[in-house]
């Protein structure tokens, strides 16, 4: 005997396919809006179905923008830097690299990282459209903004070696400690980094 | 300039509404249903739209059923022992105690617990129903499985004063240390509660 009604399941279902959403947050999720007001599910549901059909892909840098919209609104603004080009892996870097405010750059989502394992090759990402892009010429530095990973320093380097042809300037985003981190729970990688890249006390 | 369009940033919204869900796990829930297969969010959208339409409470113990069934499956199951009820504050709770599966009778859900300080009072809850449940007879004993809480213990104690004119059995689940739980982390109450309740060691 199904202890639940199907609809329920399904929805429990549902969220559990959701990345970090366990079979008890999936069951507490569901249960919240059964009791929820109706239109807590239904402003979810709604906003499910417009976000397929509403999002595009910005014709340059790949960033998320509105259906129907030829390049994304970093890529339309007049008031950053086209000089300045910001390579990340996903939209959401891009997200966290604004909420800073320390960038005032255009960007270049790949959508992903090289993975061999995962059989992730150049050919996925966008690394082909970055290149024709510094072709252009007016591109002075290409920040390598992938992950610190195996998988972030692999693109990186790919990048790197695909560009030797132009003269751009290639950096990447410094390691270290987190800012407001304890030393001791720092990993080994982390604080050899932050050591190698040591900065004058002024 | 708002950095995410309209239709991600709505999405993240309504994630955020939900209990456990902060800011950070509701972008990545929308920018991984943005990567994932367009079935991902369809499939979670209609699950939400089927769940407030195709929902309904039993009327007999107030558990969730499928809209239409005047009793949902464990009121209605001719195996189940109607002698015992199973007093409980959630249908979750429901859920929790027959994947024990150590529990034949029925329940009865009362749909949150006493809480003077939110508001909820006993009209609030379906504590009439169960004393007209009662009142029918048929129960022998009542086991109140309300939370381990200030709440819980209140409306036990306010349901067995309702209770008083009857002469049904009225048992409340153990307190004691949780299994797999460790002696030292348990807080003084739980230890009190462990002492108090010790049992002959056979």
């Amino acid at each position: 005997m199904p202890i639940l009604p199907e609809p329920v399941q399904n929805l429990i279902n549902a969220f559990e396919r959701l990345p970090g959403v366990g079979p008890k947050s999936a069951s507490r999720l569901t249960f919240f809006l059964l009791r929820a007001p109706e239109d807590a599910s239904k402003n979810l549901a709604d906003a499910l179905n417009a976000l397929q059909s509403s999002i595009a892909f910005c014709e340059r840098c790949f960033n998320i923008t509105m259906a129907g919209n030829q390049f994304c609104e970093i890529c339309s603004s007049e008031e950053r830097d086209e000089s300045q080009v910001c390579v990340v892996e996903e939209p959401l870097d891009v997200l966290a690299l604004e909420r800073t405010g320390g960038f005032n750059g255009h960007y270049h989502v790949l959508h992903g990282a090289l993975s061999p394992i995962e059989g992730i090759g150049p050919d996925d990402l966008k690394i082909k459209p970055l290149v024709e892009r510094v072709r252009g010429g007016a591109i002075k530095e290409l920040i390598v903004a992938t992950n610190p990973s195996m998988e972030g320093d692999a693109t990186a380097l790919y990048i790197k070696q695909q560009l030797k042809p132009f003269s751009v300037r290639l950096t990447r985003l410094a390691r270290g400690l987190p800012v407001g981190g304890d030393l001791e729970y720092a990993d080994q990688n982390t604080l050899l980094r932050a050591l190698a890249g040591r900065q004058e006390l002024d």
